[in-house]
């Protein structure tokens, strides 16, 4: 267990917000060292039912991640790092993996996938239940952790930036340390869009959307980054571990050749398993890991891996 | 021990070649599964002494990879599918890591390093020694394994291909399976580039660069691919494992993104262990690895492991 929360921060209208402002107002403030115990809803704000269909994904109205914050950090100002530890993330039993139909041009392989697809998860300590013999381990840790851009206005929050933000860094458990460069008085740290488990790269746009609450300690430190930095324990084996069956994509571009990579390892794994396409898609976004494996010769090569446990 | 090989190949002016050519004559011919012994020189056939200089590298005379081979497997044509199951690597105790001056842009940041760098490896057992107190352990595996491109001609060995060649997947280690897409009579398997040890990427553009000898089983097997496929047990953690620092490079481009993660690491590791940026991309390109974070969210995510262990 880790100590004892220094603040509580539920999610209530006040708390959550939609977007990144510099202009908006913390709803609490802290001093460098103190721990924050945070209440994050899922990043589609609850919208989904417990037996979600394809419909009620269609119907989903997404104005940004659900995110609660923010919080200031007292006594912060632009150029300083803020240190983010993640200690403790607690899911509550449920979440969501989900893919939009073609023509909403979301994930990394839309044109491949008509229909808009769903799975609710029932999330039983570290293990998530998938289909009929498929059990997913699980490895919590916030998708979208970041602090205020300096631009004025609001900012979207799905893209990634350099002050953090929609990271969705695997790695980012338990255990784990974010820095991230300040760019507005006081921070303006938010949490949210957490992911029970998920693959690298997200690939059909969601992994296992849940709501949590998270413990984190934010830090101020004397130390210059000018994005993301981070330290982690891992998990660097793609989930499962132990044998893993890999599809490279070969391609002059990378996005070609991830796209390339993942596409193979759904056909390998509807092939092989007998899982539908569209459930092999949102397998991958739950479990594969995607390496850049080669970057210098003229054709790159970045595979997708899969571990073969995940089906024992 | 793998059991005996049924043939071994010297290294030798018959053997040794330095492109893919569909009518290279094969200078062996076996039957699907058997088990052979191939003898690799060093990519760039043994043109570095062993304490080589930024000198020799300025003078190497590149003109391919060499590898061994052909190998032709009797009975095989085109549309079938070759598995190459690798067994077992030796090293001969040494090896080098080197990096071109930045007119040669070569490399993920050529533009950084202007140049010529240089390390020659000590490889004992699997350890390998790079500057005082950092040394890696080692994981060989063969950086080009390979058939012949269906497209008459020669073609050079560097950009890797749906057939292989020089992939540089570091997880294609002792006890993995790789299978490729034969597109000619014979499939006329080559070999060589061997790496005692690489990061994801390769990012300076060598390895730890060691002649090998190398035993690796050739197999037809019945299923289909478009392109490599592996099965691995890795390793997955970057280098020497444990507690691990990363940088994050966000930007539209995924390999925009791969460049500042690089980049980044680079600066890291040249700050925080006081080796020089050089030496900290020598080292990058040996132990770091690459992963694709996130890749459907607008920005994309790439970042760059790299151990503490190997500092401690």
């Amino acid at each position: 267990m880790p100590p004892a929360p220094d603040y509580r921060l539920d999610a209530t209208a006040e708390t959550v917000h939609y977007d990144w402002n510099r202009d908006r107002t913390p709803v609490l403030t802290v001093e460098s060292g103190d721990i924050i115990e945070v209440e994050c809803r899922d990043a589609a704000d609850g919208q989904l039912p417990r037996d979600a269909t394809p419909e009620n994904v269609l119907a989903l109205d997404f104005q940004g991640h659900a995110l609660t914050g923010p919080v200031a950090i007292a006594g912060t100002d632009p150029g300083d790092t803020l240190a983010v530890d993640v200690l403790d993330l607690e899911h509550h039993g449920v979440g969501w993996t989900y893919a939009y139909p073609s023509e909403r041009e979301q994930g990394l392989l839309p044109e491949a996938f008509a229909d808009a697809a769903v799975h609710t998860w029932a999330l039983d300590g570290d293990v998530g239940h998938f289909v009929e013999g498929i059990e997913v381990p699980l490895h919590p840790f916030p998708g979208v952790l970041g602090v205020a851009p300096a631009e004025p206005g609001p900012h979207a929050t799905v893209p990634p930036r350099c002050v953090g933000g929609n990271l969705d860094i695997k790695h980012l458990t338990a255990g784990s340390t974010l820095y991230l460069p300040v760019e507005v008085a006081g921070g303006l740290f938010s949490v949210g869009d957490c992911h029970a488990a998920q693959g690298d790269g997200e690939v059909c746009v969601t992994a296992i959307e849940a709501p949590m609450t998270v413990r984190l300690r934010l830090r101020l430190v004397d130390r210059a980054v000018d994005g993301p930095v981070f330290e982690t324990d891992g998990p660097f084996e793609p989930a499962g571990g132990g044998r893993t069956v890999a599809t490279s994509g070969v391609a002059p571009d990378q996005h070609q050749a991830t796209r390339e990579a993942v596409s193979e390892l759904v056909e390998l794994v509807h092939d092989e398993y007998g899982i539908s396409r569209a459930e092999a898609y949102l397998l991958c976004s739950v479990a594969a890991d995607l390496k850049v494996n080669e970057v210098v010769n003229e054709n790159v090569v970045v595979s997708a891996y899969l571990s073969r446990a995940l089906f024992d």
